[in-house]
C-alpha cells in the first residue's frame, strides 16, 4: 500500500475532537448556526436522521405504540409538579415571557405583550403529557396506554457540540401508563431492548445495557436504564435511556384509574427517549481517517456510480451506461427496500468527486469507463477497506451479489465496533490499577485512554463524586448482566462485599 | 329509509362551526390543551397527518427538493431584516428572553439569565434559513438550492380553533434559491400544483389555484399564490400558499452568487407550505352528520372488520375467521401499498363499537358473524353511504375487489366536493346581488350562506376593505385560468374595464 494522505486532517490520533468537527464538515452533515448553540442539520445528515427515524417507529409500533404530538410549551407550574424534575431542568430552559414584539422608545422592536405565567420550552413532555394522560385513563381499560412523540428539545446547554449536545435537538420521547409495578418494568426494559437491538443490527454499534445509579437518573426517575456504546477514542456515548418512573409523574399530574378490584389507583409510568445524539454517534463509532463511513442499513444511498471520462468523446455512451446500471440495481431488494442508487453526473473532477463520495460514507462506489464498458466490469470500492483499494467484477455477478456485499460490510462495521470495545473493555480489582487505567498515556491528547472498567463496585456517592473530580470518570452503567453475579467480589474502592460489577468510563 | 338519529349533534345545518368541535371529539382526533391556543394532536388525528406528510414528501423529493432543519429560534435582529415581514409577524410571535428558572424572593420560580437578544419562536423560517443559504451559495453551480422543512410553528393567535387556527401548529416549509426570476417563477407555480395535484387526488378535496391580491399577499412576498377550497358551509379555506419573494429575502440575507458572466448577483428565491390546517379541511369537506369521513388514500385504515358475536360461543370460530381475512386483505395492494386492516375484538358492544369506527370515518366496515361465516359471505358497509345501508357479498368477490370499492369511495368523495363547489360558486355582475347573495338567508345561521361569487374585479384595496368590514367578504384568489380573459368585462363595483375575474368569499 503506498503511502498517502488522509482525507480528514487531523486524524483520529492526532486530535479526535477536532477529526470529528472536520468529519461533519467533510460530509456536509451539519453546521452551526448563528443562534447560540444550535445547530443546522443539512440534507446528508438529515437523511440519515430520517432514516433512524423510520426504523425506529417501525419498531414502536411492531410494539404497540401510537404516535401523537403535545404542545411545545410547558407552563411553568406544571414543571414544578415533581419536585426533583424542575430541580433537574430549571437550570437550562428556555423561558417565553411575551408574547409580541412592538416599538420600543429608541424605535427598535422590544418584547410585548407580557405572560401571565411563564412558559418554558419543552426540555422534556413528562408533565405536559401527564395532564394530558389523567384526562384519558379513567378506568383499566384503558391501560396500557402506549404513546410516542417525535418532537424537537430545547435544554439551554453552555458548551455545546454538534449532535452530540445542541441546545436546541430532534429526538422522540415515548410515553406509557400502566396499571401495576410489574407491567411498567416490562415496559421499560422493552424498550430498552428494542433501542439496543436497533443500534446493533441497524446503526452496526454494539452497546452494553444496564441501569444507571442514583447520582446518574434522570431527574424524577425511580430507575433509568440506558444503553452505552464505545466511540473510538474510548469514551462513552450515552446512547439511549428508559426510565421507570413509579408513580411519581401519576402522583404529580393525577393520572388515576378505577381498577378491576373498583379501587381508584395511581397508575406506574415509564419514559425513554433517543435523540439525533446517534448521529454523533455514527460518526465517532464507524468514520475513519477518510471521513465518515456509513452502515448500509442506515445509509441514505448504498451505491454511488462514478462515471469515468477519459475525455468527451464517450461521455453520452459512458452516461446511458451508468444510467443502465442504476435501473437494474434499482430493482434489486436490500434490507427490505430496493438498493438507493446514484449516478455523479456533475461536473467536478473525478478525483475529487470520488473523494467526495468517500468523506459522505456510501458503502460502495463503481466506478464504469469505456475500459469497463467494454468488457463488461466495473471497478469496486468498499467503504470499509482503504480508499485506494477496489476489484474489478462482471457486471451481472455485482449487481446480482450487491445485497451480499452490503450485508458484508454492515457486518465488518459491527464487528471492528466490538472488537473496540472487547479490547478496551478491562476487568480491574484495586484502586491504584484503576487510576493508572485512566491516567492519559499521552499527556498531549488527554481522550486517548484505557477504555471502560469493569469492576465489583458498591454504590457510594461519595467515591463516584471524587472519582469524577480526579478522572473525570463517572459510572457509566451497571449492566444487566453483572447486576447480580454468582460469585461475591469486593468493591474495588471500598473492600466492601458486592456481587455487582459496573462499567466505569469517560463519557461524552 | 328508517328515521334515525345522527351520530353528531349539533347537525351541519343546525350549527356548523359546533359540529365541528363534536366531529372531532367523536372521532378523537384532539384535544385543546392547558396551554393557551394549543393542541394535543391524538393517535387517529396524528396518523392522518402522517400519511398526508409521506404522501407530500414523496412528491417533494419526486420534484427534486431535499429535507433538512433549522434552528426554533429566530434572534430578533433577523426578524427586522424584512421591513414588511417583521411588520406582518411582531404582533404575534412567542418571545424567549431568559433561559433559566431560579428560585425568586417568594419561593417560587422566576425567569433567570436574561438573554442579550430576545429569540422569537419561529413564525416562519425565511430570514433564519435566508442566513444559512447566504453561506451555502456562492456560484451559479450552487443553484438552483432545494430545501424542504418540517416543523412547528408559532404564533400567537387570538382566537384559536383546532387544526384551523392554533398558536402551535406542525408544517412544512420550502425554501428554494434561484439563478433567474424565470427559473423562481417557475419554481412557486411548480409547488403550487404539487399542492393542487395531492389534494385532488388524495385529498379528494378539489381547488381553485389563483393569485393572491397585494393586500392578502405573504409579508414580504413579491407575489402570493394559493389554493382554495370550499367547505361543506360553502366558506373557504386557504390550504396551502407558495410564494415568489422576488430579490427581498435574498437582499434582507445577501444571498448573492457568481454567475456565469462572472458578475456578483442577489439571487431569487421562493417558500411555500402547508400545515396540519389540511386536516381541519378534511374534516369540513367529508364530514357528515355521523362524523369523520376519511378519503381512502389517507385513512390510516382501509377496512375494520367488525366480528358479530350473538353469544359467547361462537367467540374463538368468530374471531379466527376475521383474522384470516385480515391476512387475505392484507396481501392485496391498493395505492402501491398493502391494505391497512384491524379486526375489532374490543369488549364494546356492537352497536357502539360500530358506530365508534363510523364516527371515525373509516372508508370499508364489515361485519362476520356466524351466519356470513355460513354462507362464506361478508357484510359490506362503505363509508360514503348511510351508515344503516350494507350489503352481503361472496368473501373472495369482496376481498378481490377491496381496492376497486376504495376507489370508488375515493372519487365519490372527490365528485361530491366537486358537486358543491360548482353548484355554490356563481357568476355576479352587479353590486347589488353580490350583496345579496352574502347576505345570511337564515340569520341564526350567518355561516351559511351564498358560497363563491366569481366575478370581474379590477384591484382596489378601498373595496377590498368595505367588503370586508360590510359583508366579512374578502378576494380569495384572482383563479390562474380567469387572469386574463379573452373577453374583457367591466368590474362589479366601479364599472371599470378589466380583463381580470376573481374569486370572493368568507374565509377560515
Amino acid at each position: 500500500m503506498k503511502n498517502r494522505k488522509n482525507a480528514i486532517s487531523p486524524t483520529r490520533n492526532e486530535d479526535y475532537p477536532e477529526w470529528y468537527q472536520e468529519v461533519i464538515k467533510a460530509a456536509d452533515l451539519a453546521e452551526n448556526s448563528p443562534v447560540r448553540g444550535c445547530m443546522v442539520i443539512k440534507p446528508w445528515g438529515f437523511s440519515i436522521w430520517e432514516n433512524i427515524k423510520k426504523e425506529l417507529d417501525k419498531r414502536f409500533k411492531e410494539t404497540g405504540h401510537q404516535n401523537a404530538y403535545f404542545p411545545l410549551f410547558i407552563p411553568k407550574s406544571f414543571l414544578e409538579k415533581e419536585a426533583e424534575h424542575v430541580e433537574g431542568f430549571a437550570k437550562e430552559c428556555a423561558v417565553v415571557t411575551h408574547h409580541r414584539l412592538e416599538k420600543g422608545k429608541d424605535g427598535g422592536l422590544v418584547p410585548a405583550g407580557e405572560l401571565e405565567e411563564p412558559l418554558v420550552v419543552r426540555p422534556t413532555s413528562e408533565t405536559i403529557i401527564g395532564a394530558m394522560f389523567s384526562k384519558w385513563v379513567q378506568s383499566y381499560r384503558d391501560l396500557p396506554l402506549l404513546i410516542n412523540q417525535w418532537a424537537n428539545i430545547v435544554r439551554w446547554e453552555m458548551r455545546t457540540r454538534m449532535f452530540l449536545r445542541t441546545t436546541e435537538f430532534l429526538w422522540q420521547e415515548g410515553h406509557t401508563v400502566h396499571a401495576t409495578e410489574k407491567e411498567a418494568m416490562e415496559e421499560t426494559l422493552k424498550m430498552l431492548n428494542v433501542y439496543a437491538d436497533f443500534m446493533e443490527s441497524d446503526m452496526a454499534m454494539p452497546v452494553i445495557k444496564g441501569r444507571k445509579t442514583e447520582s446518574e437518573k434522570f431527574p424524577g426517575a425511580d430507575i433509568t436504564y440506558s444503553v452505552e456504546a464505545m466511540m473510538q477514542d474510548r469514551k462513552a456515548l450515552q446512547s439511549g435511556t428508559s426510565h421507570y418512573l413509579g408513580q411519581n409523574f401519576a402522583k404529580a399530574s393525577d393520572i388515576k384509574f378505577l381498577d378491576r378490584d373498583e379501587k381508584l389507583k395511581y397508575a406506574y409510568t415509564t419514559s425513554w427517549g433517543v435523540s439525533t445524539r446517534l448521529v454523533g454517534g455514527l460518526i465517532m463509532v464507524h468514520g475513519d481517517d477518510d471521513g465518515l463511513v456509513l452502515p448500509p442499513k442506515l445509509s441514505p444511498l448504498h451505491v454511488v456510480i462514478l462515471p469515468v471520462l477519459p475525455n468527451n468523446k464517450f461521455k453520452n455512451k459512458v452516461f446511458e451506461h451508468c444510467d443502465r446500471i442504476k435501473k437494474q440495481l434499482s430493482k434489486i431488494i436490500y434490507n427490505n427496500s430496493p438498493l438507493k442508487v446514484f449516478v455523479d453526473k456533475s461536473e467536478i473532477p473525478g478525483g475529487r468527486k470520488k473523494w467526495d463520495w468517500v468523506k459522505k460514507g456510501v458503502p460502495i462506489r463503481i466506478e464504469i469507463g469505456p475500459k469497463e464498458i467494454e468488457k463488461d466490469e466495473v471497478t469496486v470500492s468498499r467503504r470499509d477497506t482503504p480508499a485506494q483499494e477496489n476489484s474489478s467484477l462482471k457486471t451481472g455477478k455485482f449487481i446480482k451479489n450487491a445485497p451480499t456485499l452490503l450485508t458484508s460490510i454492515q457486518n465488518s462495521l459491527y464487528d471492528n465496533a466490538l472488537r473496540l470495545l472487547k479490547y478496551n473493555t478491562k476487568e480491574i480489582k484495586s484502586k491504584e490499577d484503576f487510576y493508572d487505567f485512566f491516567t492519559p498515556r499521552n499527556i498531549e491528547k488527554p481522550e486517548i485512554h484505557g477504555g471502560f472498567v469493569l469492576a465489583y463496585f458498591k454504590e457510594d456517592e461519595e467515591i463516584e463524586k471524587k472519582i469524577q473530580e480526579d478522572l473525570n470518570v463517572s459510572i457509566r452503567c451497571i449492566p444487566l448482566e453483572e447486576e447480580n453475579n454468582k460469585e461475591e467480589g469486593k468493591c474495588l474502592f471500598t473492600g466492601k462485599p458486592t456481587r455487582q460489577k459496573v462499567i466505569f468510563g469517560k463519557a461524552y
